[in-house]
């Protein structure tokens, strides 16, 4: 068994954005030479989160108009009271999920024809990590 | 350490279907022989679902009326100015999550007394699948 | 490959409580001896949350005044046709989500600045599990 690690960095030009990051993580898999297994794609920040999903700009704009829906910026906080202004973007996160395993098979991404990795920033302008674990044979 | 995989196929007959899928998953994971490790179940398509709840016919119903409310099929989505009539779907996907990890002990699904797998579909009537990747020793 | 499972108990005061648990989750993958790859932290029960985010008692009510908004507990669901009345606990738990992955690196948790496990009982004042299965090298 293999076990090997990367770290994927972030510093977005706006507060809140999505970032493809399917290609960046099928770079790690192919250095990790692991052949079959799984790939572990976390965010370390808890504003921010990693999903899988369509790469269509309409439907991203969909997600995000939906969030501020679910989880509006301008409601009164009690985490604000810390003098943090960004509560919204811990529960945007939540919704979309902070972390996502993709199965490796023939050492590729094994993947549905669709399907995209991504990281959603909901309170960016500064830099941010995502780990990167694989393991597998 | 053995990686073990199989693919799940579904065809539902209704656009939108829970099915459970527990017994599916367990007799992978026998097949892959693994005693102690993990199995990932993942939806390939980013309008279905993988989640753990209750095998109970009326909740199912309060899950697909709570979704409905929380991201209604209904709305002018921008994704729909490409063709699409599906944008909920992939909403709804959201909120339940794509994919689970379902520990393995003694060679069985290590659930509670009332945790069950489940698929579920937002946009069927066509053929599509779930990778069932086992890990383990 | 090493696989290590072990199991953490609740029993909490209130129906509803959030529990830092990163410190026991910690002190499990130091047992296993595992120096590089992934625990997964797992409820049990279908009324019960996982999650990682913020140590911070205001964004913790914030997260708790929102999930009542989204999925309100005084709604007659068809649940509780079955004699039930936590239906809203299943529906609060699939936002937060059941289950969380956490890297390890160097023998230790592989965690972001502000990331803390959290384990979120919806429906408690009764014992209940979370499974910790750990795998790798």
């Amino acid at each position: 068994m293999t076990v090997f690690t990367d770290y994927l960095w972030f510093n977005t030009k706006k507060k809140q954005e999505f970032v493809r990051i399917t290609d960046e993580v099928a770079a790690i898999v192919k250095k990790s030479g692991i052949q079959d297994g799984m790939v572990l794609v976390s965010a370390m920040h808890i504003t921010a989160a990693v999903y899988v999903n369509d790469w269509e700009s309409g439907l991203i704009e969909d997600f995000q108009v939906w969030l501020e829906k679910l989880a509006p910026s301008k409601l009164p906080y009690k985490h604000h009271q810390t003098g943090e202004d960004n509560a919204d973007a811990h529960l945007k996160r939540t919704i979309m999920g902070h972390q996502i395993i993709v199965p490796i098979t023939g050492s590729a991404l094994d993947l549905g024809p669709w399907e995209q990795v991504f990281y959603a920033e909901f309170d960016g302008q500064r830099r941010k990590r995502v780990v990167v674990k694989v393991m597998g044979a």
